[in-house]
């Protein structure tokens, strides 16, 4: 197959790297033991807590996602131990299984992949807990499967409403760096996350920021665990150090990729995001399409005119595959983003 | 100003240059004398050849096109020699003024920019040059600046009628490798050309393509010269070597472009740019545009979705501008790529 | 600190990533469902085992080489399993803290880390081991922290004089790609690997070869399981595809790696690598240092102008730091490198 | 051929281009007409005199350094002028193969390419020329093809004694950003520099810096010139902006380069060189090589290790070609870039 002109990757993830952060990562490695790299390490270590808004130690794998996920099970419980989960879509029900594969008992809260987690279910179902044996919340921040995003706050409202000491267990793997998202100030335990949606790092990193709490329910935690254990993590990271060879490279991209959201603002980031997708959804809604779901990508590194793209790339298709539909998606999404001066004239644009 | 996203580039050169020529240029310089050199020479001096649909030789000059204007005029001519130059637009214009530079005598075919050379014209003026006084006939193929394009066949077809032996140079720096070019087929002398469009390279080097016809004029032409001298070039082209220190970068760049080129394959390269083209001009109609010119570049690497995108930034920035329009020309632009199927319903989008 | 000219890594690994390869993963990810990915995923998962001399499936991770150690152990036992590791130095170590913190019981084999593994030590383990407790023999192919290489099928053919049902599992972490190894003929059931040293690539990515008896015994192993489960991997890895998020851009490097190796030739890249050891040795022997161990890498991407590059900064660096040396450690290297003619005078160079 | 390693580029230029120029220049093509631009532009105009020591405008060309010197003569002088030309090697020559080629009447003064520019011989013949027919004395630097270096403020002032108008032309092409060199204090009018060497770049531009002097001197000059003429370059650079398409990608790089010249600090850029240097001529002392030349080429991007592996290439090279020669010539250096402390033996490495 030919490609000319730049490839549109407007899938929920991996995200368009943009060239700065390419370009970052085309570089000699360096001795991971070195003090070179250690203020790299440092740097890294350090500024990534901003994008999670935490003072906590947030602990770096050279891993997808899934291997956060399991790093955040395997660090706090025990087989046998009781957790509740939230299906909200394909990816909560991963979750779920890895969870299972651990030997931990899941409450799968039902969901209908329409609605994020409901406070009022979570409060009633730890009412019923009297004894506290749930050890953990776990709920999806975004749920890449659908978009539905989860209020986080009003869950830890309710957890705090009824004195339950279990953990609250966050994956934001397609909502960090795009959606607004407060570790500490939400009261979360363990935040997933990965390299390559909201951060603009190809894929292969991932994370787990970890509140206080988290950090002491390691002590009676009795899953096995090596690989994933934050007490080996957190004691050369002090340093800027990794227990094991870190990748190097996607450290080079990160620290680029910071000084990227920082340029522009972790609060603009969240408007660009917002602005985009009211955009794509007044597409959708001028295109009457009902049914059948799929997704249109617009995370991390993108503009009006990447997203103006891919939403022409949308519409062709649905031209070209013969999907009935109303035309002019694409016409709604550009009133959106660059709302009309009074010399424009409305133009009905039928054959 | 933060950028996110891909930046658009579409003006009509330099043109987007794909990863992968960017990434070919992106390697080590090496010795411009040694065996390594001389294979990617005479693989890049060889290959170039079929881009200008040539059997004929093809210098390549670290130069911007406009050096290549000048080698054109200085290996061929003698100071107070008459040239005949059409009048297409701005660049046919800054063609004139270095001919000028070398004491040539311009005879100005005044043109109204909106139409290319006229056939009709060239025939009456060398009818009239009956002791052939005119040295060469000079045309810029296509016009940069107004998207014009010239017939050269009928050109050359009045040349061969009048039986006049002045040279034919055509200016193809927005052409090549775009639309349609044919340097043996259609008895061009010399043509000229860049590498910071159709050949998607960045700028900073330039062509001479040269017929036999051109090569014996050198014998008498009297302008000094050294750094463009074809001759001085040729020697050492035949072994894959240069003169002086080669664009060695650039050349790297030009071996991927010219593989990029086949792999589509030239005849399907000039059809997309046909394609992008038609759809473009089915979006300014609708838009029901008139005066003012901008221009829409869409030359090189490009496919349907960064086309789109650039259209979509067109009638964005007509809105925030206030420039009076009918909306919808990127919808026709869409008609025009992907004929819709009975499916969609015409839609009026009025707010 | 002001770097000028390029940095020399010489360490054990990570080593010098080539340009190529650096430049093959600095591409705009791909969508990992796509038939593209599909296409790159069944290259890389085919080709990878000719470089493990297997024609078992190769199982990548997106992990350092430390997460396919924790693999090769969570898939095959289960916790109180008593598995048998020879001491080797510090990787050996490291490994049997890791089973040991999976519940294994390691009978661990004393060692001086001046010699490899020994075939009888192993015959006698295993002759007293009557009732077959010993589920796995461990042995790291070449010890990173050392040099020093065990022989592999001599604890094989020990293995098979006893007739014992153990499995093999070798890690080649610093030596596959860099010394012969050869997974099926030597009858290894696990062999573990990384991406960072003879492959060529940045760190991120890690491996298992995986034998019919190794992926059988998966049906008993009770340790948990989910990142690193083979049999998770194995079903989407037949149609090139991974469960999770692959790390893509590493797998265009082991691609162009892959094809590196493959146009010097696997037994071309081993000779390289004995004749750099060789004048390593030469410049060590010349030195005439004792006691204090440092190391001087020159795994991968090596030439001779780099290995020379390296042992000058040796020289200089012993020099600098007044430790007592003989002077001429390089040029005792270069005679190894390249035997003079005899046009040559000895010439010392005393001061 | 297959490349193991990096390769080492040892000759005298193009130089080994950093790993941070290449990264800087492997970015898409902005518009050379847009604000952007014209930031970078204005940069590197201004940035660029601080290396030629000058506060007088420098132009730059996408050219080769032959066309720098192209430049220099058609801007200042007309055809029959006289000029004065010290012979000092392959490039002087060159030289006046240009001035010749524009009808310049050269007073080559000879040399024997062992010794650079007398300033005797330049007084003396400037005192011969009393109605001051000499032009332009002009002089290479440092002669590439031998690495002598000519003393350019006696040059100046013997012209200043003999209150000569002739203006002083120096190419620096392979000493600018290498050796000291002081445009404005050493009262040069046309100094000519290329990106390929002290500047670490790629070839494919070069500049002229331009004294009052020298620009008062092309009113008169009536040499023809387009591409060349310095006030058509001028203008537009007074806004960061170029008359014609510049070579973007260089400028990106030139811009990097200027930093990483600013970082280690320009008497620090030269010191390093003069380190170099003498290491190399210990090493050829202690080959005890005579008669033919061969070049050892350190300009640039260099450092201890990189010139250390370049001479053991060189030494290994004389081995495998039977030259005779004393072993040891690396010692030698060594010995010069760190010399050794009481506790290093003397050792002989004879075989």
């Amino acid at each position: 197959m030919i490609h000319t002109g730049r490839h549109f990757l407007q899938i929920p993830g991996p995200t368009n790297v943009p060239d700065r952060v390419l370009r970052a990562m085309d570089y000699p490695v360096i001795d991971h033991r070195s003090a070179e790299f250690a203020s790299l390490g440092a740097e890294v270590l350090d500024g990534v807590r901003k994008i999670f808004q935490t003072a906590s130690p947030v602990v770096m794998y050279p891993a997808s996602g899934t291997g956060a996920w399991e790093a955040a099970l395997v660090n706090t419980l025990s087989a046998g131990d009781r957790v509740l989960l939230f299906e909200t879509g394909h990816f909560s029900n991963l979750w779920r299984q890895i969870a299972e594969k651990f030997g931990l008992k899941v409450d799968y809260v039902p969901g209908n992949w329409r609605k994020g987690a409901s406070a009022d279910e979570l409060a009633a179902r730890l009412a019923d807990d009297k004894d506290h044996s749930i050890k953990a919340v776990m709920v999806v921040h975004n749920e890449t499967s659908t978009g539905v995003t989860s209020r986080i706050p009003e869950l830890r409202r309710a957890m705090n409403a009824a004195h339950h000491p279990a953990l609250l267990m966050v994956d934001t793997i397609s909502s960090l760096a795009s959606i607004d998202y407060r570790h500490d100030e939400w009261g979360v335990d363990v935040t997933i996350a990965g390299s390559q949606k909201g951060l603009m790092l190809p894929p292969g990193m991932s994370f787990n920021a970890i509140s206080d709490k988290a950090l002491a329910a390691t002590a009676k935690a009795r899953l096995p665990r090596a690989y994933w254990d934050w007490q080996e993590m957190l004691k050369p990271n002090r340093t800027g150090f990794f227990p094991y060879t870190p990748p190097t490279n996607l450290l080079y991209g990160l620290r680029e990729a910071m000084r990227m959201l920082q340029e522009e603002g972790l609060s603009n980031v969240f408007k660009r995001h917002d602005r985009h997708a009211e955009a794509t959804r007044a597409a959708v809604r001028a295109w009457g399409l009902a049914g059948k779901v799929f997704r249109i990508g617009h995370l991390g590194s993108f503009n009006d005119l990447t997203l103006a793209g891919t939403l022409c790339g949308v519409e062709m298709g649905l031209r070209l595959a013969g999907v009935p539909h109303k035309e002019g998606g694409v016409l709604a999404a550009l009133n959106s983003l660059a709302p009309a001066s009074s010399k424009v004239e409305s133009a009905p644009m039928g054959r």
